[in-house]
């Protein structure tokens, strides 16, 4: 069960207004890399964990935590929507943004053109399950496997995709209280950086997992040959001269080696011919017998 | 430029045909995690990366790779979706799949009900870009930021979460054909996952990269109280117990610290009042005067 | 089977092309609440309906009208497009849309910005099956479930929905043709929501059915204790004073009651260990002698 | 903020594992009309509210009863893909879901063929974001508009077709573990729909909003003579025998009539000719003067 | 405007329900190449076309009757998952659909398992917008771009993959009801595949379009040396065995040529340095100083 | 297999950063019609060909052609999005698109407002999977049916749709680097469109398939009156003016004839009743006995 305070987890309030950046603040909100994505791959990779407690109810923390951080932006958005306090109605049409577009001229076309226009016409001046470019939210954008190894990699994933657009976010707003709240959430993608790295130490070091994962598939059924080959694709041989191309492999089970001009099978991939009631192109015109 | 050999990547027969497990294995196809998924990954990737020149030819070469994966499942998909060669059109209509739901009776009623409809009636026995529910793939699945770090951990996670799908599948098949397939697949993904290790620790050595992602932020900017305190969200703290909770950070530059009843903000999130002609709900009635 | 009749079911001439506003009317085309969202709802609606005679009539007449609608608005998008009547080529090319993105600078760069940029480049100059957003009309948002209240109570809602759209559109458009074709769609979605509010009363009055949907399962199987309790799940209890915290309830079944502090099962929703080979995480590490 | 209880707002154990229903009870976890989107639905309907404070707090506790419904589907799904406890690793295999698929035959076709393969191969035994058909949750599932009348009527509506799902399942399982789980979610459906309803009397008693929403967009705006027209669109008059044929529309403002044989405008849609550089056909062929 | 005429198109009536094919039937109403596709895609071009008056008109006849083309097959699904007429609620109980999940065992688990759950669950027993895996359609099946050359290509694909996919469902079934009705839904597509490629016949006889499409974009404008080559991008030649490769192009404006090994130009995609505040990963480390 | 050559298929450079333009041009990248969709589509109808050997290679050859046009496209971008090389930080903070919204004042809102944000939030400057308003690719964009004749009808169209969509951008655009790329785009389009032209003519020559398709159906099983029939739905007969009214059939094997007021059958769609447990709402109350 959940339980909602009303505190709201870091101040949410711009400077003034800002419609464009409204927008542009839907991404961390609604993105791929978004809250609602974090949010939902923690709490279903809780609800379907299998492993020690103290991974289940740190997973479930954080989850929790995320949940505020959709609040915390969701109420973010909404001001950066809104016009000041109101003292008169006359005034409010004139300043407000619906007022920008309602006064016999279009006077700031560019304000109208670079919104979010369902923030408008859908929301009414309230947040959206969108991001930035008004993408609906969908559940391909989260994960949970069973496997934590698996899932606290795409955990570190998420949280460095996240930090990196808010941190790019920060440079296009010169707002106090808009950077004041994107330094917050900097500094909890910091700490969930940090976080997942730490419990994929311990992971290990608890003897749960390790690379490759999945762990415990027994390793003598791989097609080993392959297994620690850099295969060459392409002209050129730069690739060679990084770390994946020779010397120990990070598993410590193998030796990278580089193979320069990597050969295929001899299956060519050639298909046989199937029942003509398929009603595909076959290699030879289909006699009229077995047309019926 | 892209240039296409004959040989497949690797032989992808299977002993005989089974509709069930060519349903299913179009996860690793055409799947969240799938072949495309990581293809079209690398290749935004390379295409974008500003990056030295080892690490773009390396990312090129394992996108060319890739796209013979898919090539490689997919030739397996339409295999398994085939009947033997063909001696005799009656034969060929009892023994073929299509036969199967035709001959009057539906004899094997949970073939029929077991495989994806759309390898019949779509795709005339061949594979299809879905996953294993039927999904349509889309580039939601797929990621590419330009910041080589954040997308390398990406690429860790993906063939993780790769490898553990072909390792589950390796246990739902007994033909020795497919599983063959499946164990350079299973050999190539521990490839991967230790390339992808390797070129972070290069990132690393390089001085181009580090934790947290993305390293050139200016760490001043953040809110540093937030930087490295794990908040606990529920009741019982069993989250306490793990190396997330106390100690060096990984990243070398904070201490870990356990906030056991975390408060927040003083702002409730509470929003102004906007223009009526939003037809937002107020907390007030709207004055007749304003409905116009 | 359905006939085309080539009145329009009300003029849809603008005084000016406006291609910003034509993006935006898009939403009330093939948005979430638009006329194609009605349209689909109502024709399956209607299809599926083992009811009355007058039901299913009267469904399949409103949802005749949606076809119409939908033409409506992608005439007046489509004229909202394009230029004033052709004189003169060279004209042309400095008036039209295109001629301002063509002629050697961007003359109009806020006007080019704001447009969809698929109305020039995909459609050509006429109406999308997409919303404001650009996202494409998805089956997702229409539903027809077989059980006419569950159903009219969507309709209602779609009809308050699109309404409060279009009026929030009125006021951003001084445009008096376009205007005037809103106005005619107000009207209608004034009458639709009293339509399907009388319809409602009808199913009752008809003995078809009544709240809770659906009102023919017995209501005995219920878990009765929760079925009319209000349960607090935040601090503060500003909750209790509505009607739906104390009172009878508006089914005439039961009498309303808070919880402030409810409790949940005794249940933590722990999982048990699964079969190794599904390479989740277990609890603790699994024996050699299993990973084979 | 949110925090995490470790109860399930209801016990959540099956008797005995069932994978097939495993699959159909993702209908109400994921669904068009499952608890993620009743949960985000009223999430994002709180966070934008800016009416009085009573239906705020009212709205973000059911919204935060919600998670805990997800919880507890998301736990009982887990559960209908596990084997009993485990004594010996023999049996295991042997009892097991995937030890049916790993025996050399494929035992229980049926079994493997009617479940969603991605519980096996993508979640681990665990639950997924998606609906019985397999489909992603999206966020065009959910509903927050601003004006609360809009949304409340969407919220009955979600709880009427939830409602109807969860009967729906009750009636094709004979599990009581998983009966008594779905008898408490209908009764919370009987409450929710009863509570949206008194919700929606009670913001018409408070002045906030009538029929027809928006009920502060001027109605002399309008085209009133369509506002409370019945129009038939098909042969036959069925639709006549219905209340919203004649009589006082429910808003009490008008008086329904019937139009038998409804006209359109003299508007027959015809579109102008546009700039020949858009590549349209025109009425006309292009004068080789233009072409260039 | 649309009106709807009571009369199917076509009788709709199976010999008995059979819920797996009522799921495979799908694919014609709701799937990237069902009647769906064609209702809408011939609506919008129509509704956008600026061409002569016959080929409007024929557009919006052809888009009519497409729209009961939906209705015949929601029809038949709609029947094919309902039972007999009732005699007796006992009965009843046992022969029907649901029956079979409620008495007490899964006496017919392959047909529960090979059904759409959403036909029970979602629609009950009733038509659903999907496909034959259960996907929602979405308007990125469907197309209108203004020119009607290219459009009527479009329509030739959907009318013959169309066809193709009814005859394969043709073979799956042996109900004589059924398969009438595809018959005469194949006869249709086979005038719709004629009736489009006379349209195209016309549009050239006409003048107002040719290949290649748009024909009015002045060739001279093309980098010519490419207009006509056939690029071998693979080993092997033996794509130069066909009528591709040599001789005279259908447009009449062209000689085939076959370009053995292609090479491509001295760009290498080599990609500039940016701001090191959008926080990629450079070619070199970036200096302290511009951390800020 | 599949192997990258460094150079790109053409020159990529644009004179001068232009990101307004980058986003148009994700529509022949990522669009419905762009390069990744042809890519896709012959890649897989090449995977699944079983048609004579010639094609086969011919399909794989472009296919392998296609997509280095997504990466041509995808070069072209990001140089879009770039600024001109850097002599000095402070300069390129000042030139840069980033430093328009860095540097205090929004100086350049235009462009902002009419940038796709991800292009900065997301891809840090690089191209994008998606559309040109930021729709994501999927996979219902592709087709591979197994039938030759249906998939070449499709690609023609493809070509057809792809010619005409960079045709429109030719005309927006002055930057001659820009304009040299789409010239060499739009000649590799007549290319195709007359390359699948001669394949369909040849897969008619070598007596593999003709109109209608699938060619290999017996015609006598189709309902013989509906073949060759145009079915007037709407007042007016101008559709009756068109070669597709009367005279031959282009298969050579009917004649077209038309008719004015077509019936429909005898058929009016009414469905039965069903168990009630079912939910949906009757024809009549159901009796109390029932409800259990």
């Amino acid at each position: 069960m959940f339980f909602h305070s009303k505190q709201l987890a870091f101040q949410s309030k711009p400077d003034k207004p800002d419609p464009i950046f409204a927008k542009m603040l839907q991404e961390p909100l609604g993105g791929q890399w978004g809250e609602i994505s974090v949010m939902m791959t923690y709490l279903f990779q809780g609800w379907s964990c299998r492993g020690p407690a103290k991974y289940k109810d740190m997973i479930m923390d954080i989850g929790a935590e995320e949940i505020g951080h959709v609040e915390m932006l969701a109420t973010m958005i909404a001001r950066l929507l809104e016009t000041s306090p109101i003292d008169d109605q006359e005034d409010m049409a004139k300043n407000s943004i619906v007022g920008a577009v309602m006064g016999g001229a279009r006077v700031e076309d560019a304000i109208v053109a670079g919104m979010n226009p369902q923030h408008y016409i859908v929301s009414g001046l309230g947040a959206r399950p969108v991001d930035s470019s008004g993408n609906l939210w969908n559940a391909g954008f989260m994960t949970a496997s069973g496997n934590l190894l698996a899932d606290f990699r795409f955990n570190v994933t998420a949280e460095s995709q996240g930090r990196l657009q808010v941190a790019r976010l920060y440079n296009m707003t010169n707002d106090s209280g808009v950077r004041e709240m994107l330094s917050f959430l900097i500094a909890r993608d910091t700490m969930h950086q940090n976080q997942w790295l730490a419990a994929i130490a311990e992971l290990e070091a608890d003897g749960l997992e390790t690379t490759p994962v999945p762990s415990n598939f027994p390793q003598e059924r791989e097609h080993s040959p392959a297994s620690y080959q850099f295969l060459n694709h392409s002209e050129g041989t730069e690739s060679r001269e990084g770390g994946w191309a020779e010397g120990p492999s990070p598993d410590g089970r193998g030796e990278f080696s580089y193979v320069e001009n990597p050969g295929g099978s001899s299956d060519t991939g050639d298909l046989s011919q199937v029942d003509p009631r398929v009603y595909g192109t076959p290699a030879m015109p289909v006699p009229a017998a077995a047309k019926k």
